[in-house]
């Protein structure tokens, strides 16, 4: 029998290939008609796959079958155009193709050398898109897996650079936040937030006058409102403070490749670290979370760190200086495929089209009695309620995700239940959303 | 013109996606013929590229275009059976394809809900590993991105259960975990290795008697030269001292599918938390790191952190409740692919295979005049030097380096540099091996 250049006796690769690529032609053609949320109860999934690998070597139809009768069941779609939960992400095509490609090379970036192609792709595609979002173009860009990880590489360089130990934030700030000052050991304070869910500058200005705080974190578009923080008052008390200022425009920053929006960057530029995740709303497959710094000397001090066995004669950044892991895939390939394929324009467009999809949805609730918006729409999110208890909203919350028609998320506003209705992904039409609205409006009789 | 589902106009993912798959196995086919290390100098790639993303988008073919063009040259090739660096790596065929079917399905499995399939196949796969590799049926895996990310987890949950500050770890352990360390704010503390480079004992004893020590690092194949520190040993001394035992077997882990390879596991069964990297040595395209525990509850009570936005009424395990990083992208379909394919005869197989040409090139090197090997060989890396200076070997590793024939590295013994031959990728052959030889006795002259 024939083998693969990789042991595997009998796989043919070309043949396989094109079988996967059709699987997954297939699987986005007809997304829509499957549920967006898994239907099954825990240990569903679990109970009917084999307890044991095999023995011996299976082919690579058996996992393709296997994917459609055990996995996909359990699979809650982020791709589906219905998919209204968190924040809304794609997969684009040029995007999930190169995570091929990127496989396949299998590069490990630890240091220039191991890939200098990777290595120099990762700062010249962070430059593209901090060109495309508006941001300094001496900025400082590599990728980390998540804005967990983003953030806690953040925080780190602040400890180390400040030689303090506590971090502000608003109540409304990501959980990674206060996640990342666990695990780092930093004292975590939670700061109020103003009628408009919006960090409150005298809190931090009095707290900054204690002299402990390492980092302020700033939010632009918070997860549970999209709130904007007032970063540029923050900036202000931060430089007098010597206090890092970290921002984290996750979803929202995406939104800054359209002029009309880059009113919510104000004070960004003097922000210290940033971080925007393409995998949320620039179309890049996950995982791929982008960080700039303007002071990439204090990134390189807290990380650097070069046993014998990376030492090399070469004069070149090594990106694993800039964050906590020395291995690095190969994940510029993706931000570039995409940035390629959609360009400014196509990026503008889609990002545009969400936020029109928001306005309109916002619009239909306003108008309809028994129905509230619960707080500004800054940009492609609604958040909104039925009048009437928590248990009611969280009743309807129920329904429609279980009726698999949308997967909408919820979260707390001053105790109420507040329905989170977040559109972004490109697939997304307007029927999709004109779908999610009756399905609410059906789910509460 | 037509649009994909996605929004770019005139995108044929059927036709790209075989266009892609092509690239690929042209790729693999190949590989042999191309310099291992990139022959370009600091700065070549990036000079080649626009210095913005484009305003309208382009036909991914441009992609596969610059692909060849301008980033093949700065790559240096990971999946050539030539590279012998750090250590050898694998992206097989069905891992590179179940890549592909990952990005397309583009789980975040922060929550059970979010993903329970990619949740529930993370636990079968590793239970699965665990089981081929002789681990405690009972103990809990998830997969992180990278070694320090899991070893940084790690130490994490031995600062939050134990309240201490201080890590403990032979001067030949990973660089990741003083870097994971000093990203904590712990104290790290290298000790001493006896003549075959193992953490000596009576040094832990007598900082365990300290009472400050949150974790000992033991690692089973150090990266300069495969040592196994004595884990048995370690884990009586952590027990008895309340303190973590993290090991480190990311590289020398796999071999234990073969039961000749086992005595390398002596102790491990006693310790808190083992990371081994399927993206090493398991045929897995990076990025996949197994982190096990048996104490799954103190990694849940380090890192749980559910905000309202996350809550469901869902009674499942999320494995984001494990690590720092919430969003977690669907990294056990290529494991699980790996090892179907491969299955358990497979693994073993290419392990041995690469284990037999490691003892091979040894003999070679043995029989030489002018050369030595300087450490013993416990798997497939050999370290080696050419009797004379540093300066001399430093001379020899530059010089097979820049023919492209092979790509090794080097690290330091007792102020000796010593070349390192890692032997360990599926497409490595016997003539390969042969080949680096020559290119090494080549470059002597």
């Amino acid at each position: 029998m024939t083998r693969s250049s990789d042991g595997i006796p009998g796989f043919d690769f070309r043949a396989e290939g094109a079988a996967a690529v059709e699987w997954v032609a297939r699987y986005l053609e007809g997304i829509g008609d499957r549920p967006v949320l898994a239907q099954v109860k825990p240990g569903d999934i679990r109970s009917r796959l084999p307890k044991s690998a095999p023995e011996q070597g299976e082919p690579f139809s058996a996992v393709l079958r296997d994917l459609d009768d055990i996995i996909l069941p359990g699979v809650t779609h982020w791709q589906h155009p219905r998919f209204f939960s968190y924040f809304s992400v794609t997969a684009s095509e040029p995007g999930i193709l190169a995570e091929l490609l990127a496989a396949a090379l299998n590069q490990v970036a630890f240091i220039w050398r191991s890939s200098p192609a990777s290595t120099e792709l990762e700062g010249v595609t962070l430059a593209w898109l901090g060109e495309l979002l508006g941001l300094p173009a001496d900025w400082h860009g590599h990728i980390e897996d998540t804005a967990s990880t983003s953030t806690l590489a953040a925080l780190t360089v602040a400890r180390h650079s400040t030689g303090r130990n506590v971090v502000l934030f608003s109540e409304h700030a990501h959980s990674s936040v206060e996640k990342a000052a666990r695990i780092l050991g930093l004292e975590a304070r939670k700061l109020p937030t103003d009628d408009m869910f919006r960090l409150r500058t005298d809190a931090v200005a009095r707290e900054l006058e204690r002299g402990d705080a390492a980092a302020v974190v700033g939010t632009v578009g918070t997860t549970s409102i999209t709130s904007v923080d007032p970063i540029s008052e923050l900036a202000v008390l931060c430089e007098q403070a010597g206090t890092w200022l970290h921002v984290d425009a996750a979803y929202a920053g995406a939104s800054w490749v359209c002029p009309e929006f880059r009113w919510s960057q104000a004070g960004v530029h003097q922000a210290d670290s940033l971080v925007v995740n393409p995998h949320k709303w620039v179309f890049t497959p996950a995982d791929c979370s982008a960080l700039w710094t303007r002071r990439p000397e204090a990134f390189r001090e807290a990380f650097t760190l070069v046993p014998e066995y990376l030492r090399t004669p070469d004069e070149a950044d090594s990106l694993s200086d800039y964050g906590p892991a020395l291995g690095r895939r190969f994940r510029s390939l993706k931000l570039w495929a995409v940035l390629r394929c959609y360009g400014r324009e196509g990026l503008q467009e889609r990002v545009r089209e969400a936020v029109r999809l928001g306005e309109l949805f916002e619009s239909w609730v306003r108008e309809e009695p028994g129905w509230e918006v619960c707080a500004p729409r800054h940009f492609s999110l609604v958040c909104f309620r039925r009048e009437g208890s928590n248990d009611e909203n969280m009743a309807i919350l129920e329904r429609v995700n279980r009726s698999g028609e949308i997967f909408i998320t919820h979260t707390k506003l001053d105790g109420d239940v507040v329905l989170r209705l977040a559109i972004g992904n490109a697939r997304t039409t307007e029927d999709d959303v004109a779908r999610a609205w009756e399905a609410l409006r059906t789910a509460t009789s």
